[in-house]
């Protein structure tokens, strides 16, 4: 059973390997594309090492402190195994299996970034100088050049999981193992979420701050040479979309995968059959598969538009999803005739990851009401764009919740007719793995956005125009769809991975406490202010992480400015800017910046759980439980807001710079108008809200998932 | 017993109508600004005319479908009296007195808004006169003329709270009547929501359209007569700030009344004593007495800031509040000694009221950090102002949470400690009724607000320039402060009161079902996504809300451009702009726009509760309780957000008017700079939140509350 997965995982990384070589030995442009590709390659491995040196001191900090704390004060792991035997783990060792799964974790996720982005950002010059030979080849360089972030993220967190899960007894052990590697998930999460907000912070304050000094002060365009944050800019794309979400759809995955392997142990326990813990991972070895012939499969037609492909290609990816999702099901889990049940599940949650494109794409393109409703609003001034925009983001909510809401009633609904004990969660995590069959997939389209947007700053920085130029710009377009289209599907996965690790908190606590835990008592008031503190968690999370752009921001407008001061030459163009120097301003000041928000949601968990634990007559497993579940609405609702409202504000701007916009006598609104300037101070707001709170929003939400799950033998009395 | 609250009730209605004489007879000024406080009163009276017409026919709608639901569908109500003996009230009975308290409350609600509001707009033109003499005189009509409406609405509720329950038995079944009554309370929430929605719409859409079309397009000052929509500018002070405003409290008032006499039962079943039924009506006596003398004692003197005189007043209330909860407390409630306790959770109440409004301050004063700092970000253009005021916003939810959460917790464990059943909550109502004790006077603070505004606006279009002017400035900046002040109390007034009403739904529903409903299993996806629904239907209704503000203003908007351009004469000076007009269309279209966001928040709980009735295997009474706590706590967040930005963008923008930001060599930034319009954007797009959505949030969050607890008999099978 355990070939699927190792096969699956291997498959993966050889895959990655040959896409690799395949993007290394393409050519890569002229000598002025080169130095322009290097410039950004060494700004961005220069914030790498630098952020993961912080994030791996936090993470070892924090793996020490939780085995200490969860191997000292914690209770015994006390679970029963087929012939009702009890099996004990003493509290000592699940402290230091969990701390060492936990920097596993933490390794695996930091790595698969790593990897990914360097990748990424070697493929960015290779796709500028193939788009000047046309579309198809530069797609091409620029999915596959995805898809190895998507590939190795898969691959690293289907085998990191089964590795552990062995390593940890599963063969022997397989209802004890999966409650011994929850601390991978967190060390995954810790990961994610640092990656995210750095990430997300020194992207958007690259954004703003060379905006704000460039084209507003100085009058130059997007992309000028002579602004010192160009550069800056062009390595936040990779940091932030690329590294940032490659880390976060690792922690779904892996999340998920132990999630589903905990739930699964009710029906073992019941039917005897291992099959129900493994199958998350066969299930995610088939995933790959599917999207690997997805992604080969792609070819774009000249002329056509770069998305119609991309398209076809998931497609594909998911027709196989489905061939695959059929075969684990009923070759692994039919034996009494519950496959069918199970299947539909599945299909579920492939068909939810399909829906949630559409709606991400009603909100957020410009063909539809929303985003014309912004545009229109803009003629008024920036005060009236800002309020369409809100408006637009706190509808969206509606589609996120409906997707979200239709898919886990009808998953556990549907799991509940095979008749299994906890078949309907079953059903739940089925559907949840099936949502994440053709993750890869998903991850090279997000990863594609920032590919093609270096690529088009590296024609206009080497002052390439003609069709090489239109060919960019166009992939350019498309990516920041794929990019807006990831976020959904991201933040829908992190809503089905979040109820699954929230079934598994529940299971966990009742083996600690040695009785069942389902019920929550809503009157009391621990529990009403559990859930207050998760709301208000959320917004003040959100407050953090939009203010550090803010603060991040300031800092490279003076750098910029002073650089231009001291410096006539460079608006000139006689001498170059210190590109180096602002993009690691920029790290610095945004890596101090991502400490704080990154400390709260691990923090207040805890002090939650641990002060009503030591307060008579409040019970804190319930009040963790409330914080959990409300902090989980509450995050998904804002991301949904947050991530909705920044696309729908960035692409209303697009379109009044298309002409799209028409004015009472049907001729086009443009750029330099008022209409784009007040659409302009739109999309510059909706910046910091879909880029950096937004996406780190999702996965504050699975860290709060799994750092109640490994912390929760500290809140049980 | 039934003495203190009728006799409260009566001295406030007499203290409401010596107030409304004492104003009555005051001089109303030079014919001019006679002239322009007539058609402020004609404007507001058709607006308030034409939405309390549609409002009723809703109502009456309303009551009958409520009434035949429960009576036909609902099961009987079941309750155990002093000896266990089962009284049981058929269906049929429960649904025609439910209909019928609900009117009761509705028409109690719409009276005491209509009334306020006619006193509040006849002291305007009263306080522009006095405002010629002197601060102390001006302070005092404003002061009292929105004291009558405090003091009629806290009377109203009081009196038909103890008018309904007595005749429902309340003398023979007093552990039955709470139950009977709760229709009073959905009435209320059911015309607060609409006032609310429809005035706020109302009042932003017409600031956004006189701003836009005078300031912006046409250059021309702030109340300036020649602006078709100054009017309706100044009648939306009106219908919002008091109307609604008052709607909202009232609601509060005798939502809490109904919800603390409900839990109330539990101790009466247990010491036999019916005190503890009628305690809450007591204290709500001596409240009213408390803020009565408060109101008395305020006395402004020439050239002081008149937000010290008012706060003099508010302390002697909180003090004598002090004295008649003490009062109340040892003569009702001491028995066994219990009094300190419950005491000591009175307290925790009233400071909770105190401390609110030093946190609100905190969040909205140019003096402190937040302001400043969005303030300086304007410097930088619209987009960074917004940018810092959603930070602000959101960082505003953590005084917000650790207030009420504190005094929830605080004031549980106090009850608690009286060892009665159910004390723990009782002490959470005892909190929560000491909140509440000073409503009479920090109504009158707010209506102090619209009052003032109006009679800065009037001395502006009469022409009256020197001390008047000066005056009447002053006081609208306190007026400003106050608005701001009653949003922060209304907010965690309302999330108190939610608590209440949840403790409430959870007992009526034990009562209907039988059986102990205390504890709601999380790990159903019922109540999963009933919570997922409430936060989604708070972030839609806010869409909706904020939209409707838009829609309206566009429709102002046109108008005063067609009176522009059809009748030249108008910018002249020579010819007067149809005001009434430029009123009754954004009437007209401020109450269309209300009915789309007034009926989600009924329809939502009630498809929730009635879907998963008839689907099997979902607990509908479980899926509803995790809609009220959720969406609670989620609109309450969200209107904490919603109303600090608002006020802090508010303040930001005076803070530059009054020449208080400097630029880097130290000179003061102020009006017409393009910092200054930057900061306008702010403050436009923190109008329609802090005046329309935020406000409105407050009394969605009752309404969820009081219509399930209605509504309990249809969701249980």
């Amino acid at each position: 059973m355990w070939i699927v997965p190792v096969a699956g995982g291997v498959i993966a990384v050889l895959f990655a390997l040959y896409l690799i070589r395949d993007i290394l030995r393409r050519d890569t442009g002229t000598d002025r594309m080169r130095e322009i590709g290097d410039i950004i390659l060494e700004g961005a491995m220069a914030f790498l090492k630098r952020q993961y040196r912080t994030i791996g001191i936090l993470a070892i900090v924090t793996a020490v402190a939780v085995g200490a704390l969860v191997g000292l004060v914690g209770g015994d792991l006390k679970a029963k195994d087929l012939a009702g035997k009890e099996i004990v783990t003493s509290a000592f060792q699940v402290g230091w299996m969990t701390a060492i799964a936990f920097l596993l974790g933490a390794f695996c996720s930091a790595l698969s970034g790593f990897v990914g982005m360097y990748i990424s950002v070697k493929s960015n010059v290779r796709c500028a100088s193939a788009a000047r030979r046309g579309l198809n080849e530069a797609v091409t360089v620029a999915l596959r050049g995805g898809a190895v972030s998507g590939f190795l993220i898969v691959a690293l967190s289907l085998l990191g999981v089964t590795a552990i899960y062995y390593a940890y007894g599963g063969a022997g052990k397989p209802f004890l193992a999966p409650h011994l590697i929850v601390g991978f998930g967190f060390g995954a999460s810790f990961v994610a979420l640092f990656a995210q907000l750095g990430g997300g912070i020194y992207t958007k304050a690259a954004d703003m701050g060379a905006d704000l000094v460039g084209k507003v002060e100085s009058g130059i365009p997007e992309d000028d040479p002579r602004n010192a944050a160009v550069i800056a800019d062009l390595v936040g794309d990779n940091v932030g979309d690329c590294a940032g979400r490659g880390a976060d759809l690792f922690e779904s995955t892996a999340a998920e995968n132990i999630g589903a392997m905990i739930l699964g142990i009710a029906a073992y326990l019941f039917t005897g059959e291992v099959a129900w813990i493994l199958f998350p991972l066969v299930v995610r070895g088939f995933g790959i598969v599917a999207s690997m012939v997805g992604i080969l499969s792609v070819r774009a037609k000249e002329g056509e538009n770069p998305m119609n492909a991309l398209n076809r290609g998931y497609f594909v990816s998911v027709a196989l999803a489905l061939v695959g999702m059929a075969l684990a099901v009923f070759t692994m889990l039919n034996k009494d005739g519950q496959g069918a049940w199970l299947f539909a599940a599945g299909v579920v949650g492939i068909v939810t990851s399909i829906v949630i494109i559409y709606v991400t794409q009603y909100y957020t393109e410009a063909r539809y009401r929303p985003v014309k409703e912004i545009a229109n609003a803009s003629k008024t001034g920036p005060a009236t764009n800002i309020v369409a925009g809100m408006a637009v983001g706190f509808e969206t909510t509606f589609g996120t919740a409906v997707v979200i809401g239709v898919s886990l009633l009808l998953s556990y609904w549907l799991g509940a007719q095979t008749g299994l004990p906890g078949g309907g969660f079953f059903g739940t995590a089925v559907a949840t793995m099936g949502m994440l069959m053709t993750c890869p997939f998903v991850l090279a389209m997000d990863t594609f956005g920032p590919i093609t947007d270096n690529a088009a700053g590296i024609i206009e920085m080497a002052g390439i125009g003609g069709d090489a130029r239109r060919t960019a710009d166009r992939m350019d377009a498309v990516g920041n769809t794929t990019k807006a289209l990831t976020k959904g599907y991201a933040m829908v996965s992190a809503g089905l991975a979040a109820f699954l690790l929230f079934q598994a908190y529940m299971d966990r606590v009742s083996i600690l406490q040695g009785k069942v835990f389902d019920t929550v008592n809503f009157a009391r008031p621990e529990v009403f202010v559990g859930g207050l503190i998760a709301v208000m968690l959320v917004f003040v999370f959100s407050s953090l992480a939009i203010r550090a752009v803010g603060n991040t921001a300031g800092k490279i407008i003076e750098e910029v400015r002073r650089q231009f001061r001291e410096n006539p030459g460079i608006m000139l163009g006689t001498v170059k800017p210190d590109y180096a120097r602002a993009v690691d301003i920029t790290a610095r000041a945004g890596l101090r910046q991502m400490i704080a928000p990154g400390i709260l949601p691990i923090a207040v968990p805890v002090i939650v759980g641990v002060v009503f634990r030591f307060i008579p007559s409040y019970d804190a497993p319930q009040a963790v439980a409330a914080l959990l579940m409300v902090g989980t609405i509450g995050g998904i609702m804002l991301a949904s807001f947050m991530n909705n409202a920044g696309g729908a504000w960035d692409n209303a701007k697009k379109m009044i710079e298309d002409n799209q916009l028409k004015d009472e006598q049907g001729k086009p609104i443009g750029k330099g108008t008022l209409t784009h300037a007040a659409a302009v101070v739109g999309d510059t707001v909706g910046d910091p809200c879909k880029d950096t709170a937004g996406p780190s929003l999702h996965v504050l939400v699975k860290l709060l998932a799994t750092i109640t799950l490994v912390l929760s033998p500290l809140f049980i009395k």
